[in-house]
């Protein structure tokens, strides 16, 4: 069943660069199980916003292959994540997706732990048994600006180094300051790798997604549409962006992009670019669907977009935000999950409608799972083979090399 | 999980003659996947009938493991036959099990294919992209008298050879002036060559086909019910059939039989034989469901059988034909695809009436159904071994050995 | 896929004492099936009561696996046990759960088999076909009391010997004169082996099953919950047992304590005890829910259990008995049966009321389920490693040395 390394490794070797990758890294079960370890395992994965959990002990549960984990706000407002198994048996502690425990007692032996993962009381031990030597499992987390990251890694990557070139963004925005609005989850049978090329390129959304072209501008979508430079240069967005720059940076606001070099150990982009003309949010009717977030005192026509790492994405109006997560879950499925953020003040139907907020995304999301799942059967016949790769597919091109140059790294190690 | 060749090899001499396979055969991964490249992947294959697509552009698609083939009417009236794959990056193009499309757009970048599977248009492409190396692939296919058939082989059988033994079995029926009254499908959970032992024997027709009997008589019953020869001689239905032979001819229409040597590549049968006394037609009251087809003038009383390939059979009264498809869904399902042919002037509710005509294959092959499904629950068990066959199962003793003869040819080059 | 000989081997020498045992016992495929050949097929597993098939040809049906086994009355009153497998062609015989058959005919080709299991007519055969040699394949089984005991080896260990310690005990419960007043079944996801754990310990109870604590002494739970001596002793319970001792022999009526040593081919366990203070039956208001059964005259206030394998419990008040069954149904799945037994006179509605008979055991079993589920879950992660066992966990402690003694056993033959 399983692929041997050298397979593998010849495998990489082979792939051609203006095409996409060959059926086998679609499918296989054992380079799906090599994926997940070799990068879902290893990235600082986005799971949540702090204000899903105000207060202590309020807990939610976030699930990848086998693994259950508690993320539960602690005795002193801190942001605690354990591995949902108990020390003594393994049972699942909390049963709930979400809730809010005292104590987290596990429901089969009633094994106690504190909110700090530590073993609080366990009945009948025997007398040598140390509680010291019991407490959770933790798994790494850290929190900017109100966003949860996790990290599955012994030792992880240092997130100071990860959260810094997309933090000016992130504060901008003011998302520590924020409060969840909506959150939809979209099943999609396709790997993982096939559900991210689709969110890497743009070349599919002038015949996909009239949504999206509604909001930005033919210009945007050809240059940018899939972050920065993923398509040819469209001299008339060179200057509507350029004059947008301009303009914000007149009001005062962060302007700019990055992206990381092909061979670091993250897969990270950010830019700030100005929304289809006249539009002020990425809605319908261009007009705002909730009140102004972070620092922007005025709407300032813009729209930042972060990716994070391959797994997460936040795309943002001056007035909500719009986050992404893929959750590998299986070597034919792929969970997106949709979290909207808005200003942590803003009140339902008086501040922001959800339904205006949610349209193009909504939508948007809906067609690309119907896309994928459609392109997932196609890869499966003994007749696909990879081919060429249009002028608007760069981004594409930048994951799978980024994606096979760490895969081949870990093999080496 | 893989069973070597060697120890396929030493599997297949150990068969008993009289006997039907054993487990391993009814069961096994490997070897199914081995039977679908030898068996279905080589034969040609009866898909449907031409009046399914009358118009330029009007398609439908078969499946088969992870293959969907397009079968389109082209700009010329011809059929064509594609991998519903597009060149690019693999999505299906064709997403409805019918219906028409003057060009073949893929849904997801629009790429879009002439009726004959050229690329007509691809945006954004670079400047040294030649669309004329990017067609659709074709997968293989002849049509004769209406009917269309596909080959999977990159060399198929010379398709001339394969129809010619069967040709005027055919041209009697007139199916090229014919079409699809009702079409239905059973879902059987059984391996495919379970389902076909089944098919090839007229042993259970007795205790489990009541309305097999009420239509053909005993003598045919025993000595033809499952093909020329396929039980003990009747003495009795053979002064019927040379009776009846005599009357057939006198009426100027084709008679006679078939049978493929065993040592062929294909295993094709075709014979026309009396009905049971008084019977015009395959119904219950005996009396015609629909008008004349083909080259009839008057009702004969004959029934025509043609195996083309295990994976078909037509059985035909002189006004409509039952067409059966076998495709294998997996080691352990098999879906038994039904069509029923008439006269293409012939009007429903005027002319021929559905349900009369679709009674006895529906009743039989329902409770086949049932019979195979419990036949491989019973095999499953270890204490399975095969038992003596009788007298009228030698129908299945002549598919068993053309299948294990074939099989071997495969190991042995 | 599949785990070598040596590894396991390894695998067993490391597991440690007071811990259960390490995740791939409870979830890999091929310690599963070895599993199954090991202990479920070479122990005598009840699978029914004589009482459920009364009359000639009443048959139930018992599966595991992919085996079916037809429990049948036979000419004389016997009860016959076949594999449900056609000598002819292997199909399944017997398609309902239960009923009656006074000849078993295949309902494919209509072999017919007595009720002994012979060969009584096949049609069309060859001349040389001997019926004597084609009768229904045997399953061994053995009744006492009542109890349908059936054993997959095929030379199986002695029933008498393994019958002997447990006689007494059914015996005084009169099984021979019960019949079944009701049967539930509860499909729970999680290794038969995790679900034996649940079984024999009753660390869980206390906070878990608050049914079990309302008619069972604290005491009683602590020492005895899940057997005799499956935690630590408690005085009170001694002083408990020890005037009940004498109170049931006043009164006639068989005491005592039965346990299997460790390296025993059986796993087997027997003890009499008191119920929960002034509780003659295991009934939310310790009132009797039927009639007295067996040789018992009036309430002992005393409770039967016995262990008659890993996969049988008999848990028995005075006036009813609850049979547990453990049925593994995959490396993830266990299928739990209880069955009521009552004297068989006794008349429902007016002599026994089902719900307060089954109050306990089903809320119980239905909390286990949940217990166990949740269990499976959290082993699956792969930071789940074993615990520390409590002193109220002997029992559990047991049963795995035993297992993983009689697997060490098994893989050195």
């Amino acid at each position: 069943m399983s692929i041997k390394n050298s397979e593998l490794k010849h495998l990489i070797k082979s792939q051609r660069l203006n095409y996409p990758l060959e059926q086998i890294f679609y499918k296989d079960l054992s380079i799906y199980k090599l994926d997940v370890e070799t990068f879902f395992y290893k990235q600082w994965i986005f799971v949540g916003h702090e204000s899903r959990i105000p207060k202590k002990g309020d807990y939610f549960l976030f699930t990848i292959e086998n693994e259950s984990i508690i993320i539960i706000r602690g005795e002193n407002g801190e942001i605690n994540c354990f591995y949902n198994v108990c020390r003594h048996r393994g049972s699942h502690i909390c049963l709930e997706k979400e809730g809010n425990a005292r104590t987290l007692v596990c429901p089969y032996h009633a094994w106690s732990y504190k909110l700090n993962g530590n073993l609080k009381s366990a009945r009948l031990m025997d007398s040598d048994f140390d509680p010291k030597a019991w407490s959770l499992n933790k798994c790494h987390s850290k929190s900017f600006g109100g966003l949860i990251f996790i990290n599955f890694s012994d030792i992880p990557y240092d997130f100071d180094e990860f959260i810094k070139p997309i933090k000016p963004f992130i504060k901008l925005h003011g998302l520590g300051e924020a409060k969840i609005a909506a959150r939809r989850t979209y099943p999609t049978k396709g790997n993982w790798k096939l559900t991210l090329d689709n969110f890497h390129e743009c070349y599919h959304c002038q015949p996909s997604h009239p949504e999206y072209c509604e909001v930005h501008s033919p210009g945007y979508i050809q240059a940018y549409g899939a972050g920065n430079n993923t398509g040819p240069s469209s001299e008339e967005f060179s200057k509507e962006l350029s004059n947008w720059n301009k303009h914000a940076k007149k009001l005062g606001y962060y302007t700019g992009e990055y992206s990381d070099e092909k061979l670091s150990n993250f897969f990270r982009s950010a830019e700030r670019t100005p929304l289809g003309k006249g539009k002020l949010s990425e809605t319908k009717s261009g007009k705002p669907a909730s009140v102004l977030m972070g620092e922007f005192k005025e709407f300032d026509g813009g729209y930042t977009t972060i990716g994070s790492s391959p797994f997460n994405s936040l795309l943002m109006s001056n007035d909500f935000a719009t986050i992404f997560t893929f959750i590998p879950r299986g070597p034919l499925e792929t969970e997106v999950e949709l979290m909207w953020l808005v200003n942590k003040d803003a009140k339902e139907g008086k501040d922001y409608k959800i339904d205006e907020m949610v349209w193009m995304w909504h939508k948007t999301t809906l067609a690309d799972k119907r896309i994928i799942e459609n392109n997932q059967k196609g890869i499966m016949s003994k007749k696909y083979t990879p081919g060429p790769l249009s002028t608007m597919e760069i981004g594409l091109k930048k994951l799978k090399f980024w994606y096979l140059n760490q895969l081949e790294l870990t093999l080496e190690n």
